[in-house]
């Protein structure tokens, strides 16, 4: 099935400046940016792990398995080039399956301007799996790591946590434009995107930096879904822990100097790629000891376990 | 699992003066040579469909999974940098499994001098899947494509064709260093390697390059395995018939112009990475006639079928 349908998925693909040899040949080749370093990372999902087939629809599954990918390029504050597709199909319905994949792989890969420069579609006896690599260039101002946060830098992290399961998880908006803004126009000394839970990813930024972290409790943006899920199922948790825990809300995680994060916070400067304002918040900050702690408003300290997905 | 083999594997990846940020965070940052474009291809392979797990070790497996993507950037002459590595690993012995593949997959990454940037590793009720996306660049000499082949160039080819099946498609090896050599010591107009078959891939030359070809049958290099299969099931095809039709033979397919051609072939300069010498063979001509033909020792000329592995 394979050339039948790449010859439906060819003429949709979108052309751009920086492919210069695009599918058809042994390889692909792109161009970056003068003196831009390559930022490359990968994602594997796959049906009845990351969604089930059947109970989503597979445009939904296409834009999340890129959307993912994104994040992790908006996480490091790099500019998104081009991607790489790999379909691993079930042999019944498989060329059906994968052009609705790409219904939702292509709106999105248009609406952050990249291009896709190849993958591989097979076919097999097994369910969906889909390997999705996101290639993207540093810009002037280098890229963002987790390892850069400093003893009083702020938290500041954008939209909100918890609840992702109920629906966001699948429409993920990766923060590219948000990311790359922030990276312009202030100071970021670290950076990642929460996937696996808000404590668990600014515990990784802890890790990396060999510091510590203090969240205040009362700060925590919560999400609609997040209050939701607590009064649907109180035994769950409460929704600060559902935004504390959760994970896959794909918001960025950033460790700001304390002056920058003012700023921002006051200004709150930014729009996501559709012009819609997105909230920044400032949830407390990085300090010299490692460890995680909760801050209570009444500012009673607490020692806070790092809780999320576990790989 | 996924922690636990990273605790075990991280330790093991090569580092590189190229790989600025390696796994551990968001995404790995890669610097390519100065002026070079960044060439990417990727190929997943599953159970089932490209190896039968149970049949084969897992270290043969990952060392195919790589060789078949170095073999694409050796088809573009390009010089290989990094790879990203996801697997998707059936649940029971996952993790063992993982390491074995490795142990396939690490030895060819030290051989060709690359890294390992990143990827997935995640665990499911299915099969086993590998999906590697292999990163290079391009040398001054640009990268050769499918597409530059002019009437008059010799077809050259590296290697034996033919009864891969037998063994030899497991134990890929790239030819990498040959390209990147006859690139830079000669005047190439196109290259492929050959996975899909010999005429196939020759056909795929004249089609991207709008021209035709004339193979010369009694020059085709026929490897030992194809006499084996010719002689072990004589219905299934000549020890010819298999060189031609066979595939994942994974040679480089060249057009040269003539007079380079000839000096090639007198000079037989080709060495593996090993140290071995690589037998370098002129099979036929391009043409400007569109269509595939073969010619017999007595001077004969026939329509060729071009046949290989349909995906």
């Amino acid at each position: 099935m394979e050339l039948e349908f790449l010859h439906w998925l060819r003429p949709r693909l979108p052309s751009h400046p920086q492919l210069h040899v695009g599918p058809g040949d042994d390889a692909a080749v792109v161009r970056l940016a003068d003196r831009a370093a390559l930022v490359v990372t990968s994602d594997l999902v796959s049906d009845g792990v990351d969604f089930e087939l059947g109970r989503v629809s597979p445009r939904r599954i296409g834009h999340k398995a890129l959307a993912i990918n994104l994040s992790d390029l908006a996480a490091m504050a790099a500019r998104p080039v081009t991607a790489i597709v790999s379909l691993l199909l079930p042999r019944v319905g498989g060329a059906e399956l994968a052009r609705e994949l790409y219904e939702g792989i292509l709106p999105l890969a248009n609406l952050h301007g990249i291009s896709i420069a190849g993958g591989d579609t097979n076919t097999w006896d097994g369910k969906l799996a889909i390997s999705i690599t996101a290639l993207g260039e540093t810009t002037e101002h280098g890229s963002l790591l987790r390892s850069g946060a400093k003893p009083g830098d702020r938290i500041l992290v954008t939209g909100h946590f918890g609840g992702s399961i109920l629906d966001r998880h699948l429409d993920v908006e990766p923060r590219v434009q948000e990311a790359l803004w922030l990276h312009a126009n202030s100071e970021l000394h670290a950076g990642i995107d929460c996937s696996d839970g808000l404590s668990h990813d600014v515990w990784q930024i802890c890790q990396a930096s060999q510091c510590g972290a203090i969240l205040n409790l009362d700060q925590i943006p919560i999400s609609a879904a997040a209050r939701q899920l607590a009064m649907e199922q109180p035994g769950k948790g409460s929704a600060l822990e559902h935004a504390l825990h959760d994970g896959e809300d794909f918001e960025l995680i950033m460790a700001v100097p304390e002056r920058v994060a003012a700023e921002l916070i006051q200004t709150q400067p930014l729009r996501s790629l559709s012009g819609a304002p997105v909230l920044l918040s400032d949830i407390g900050k990085f300090v010299e000891e490692q460890g995680l702690w909760s801050q209570a408003a009444t500012g009673a300290h607490q020692v806070l376990s790092p809780r999320g997905y576990q790989h």
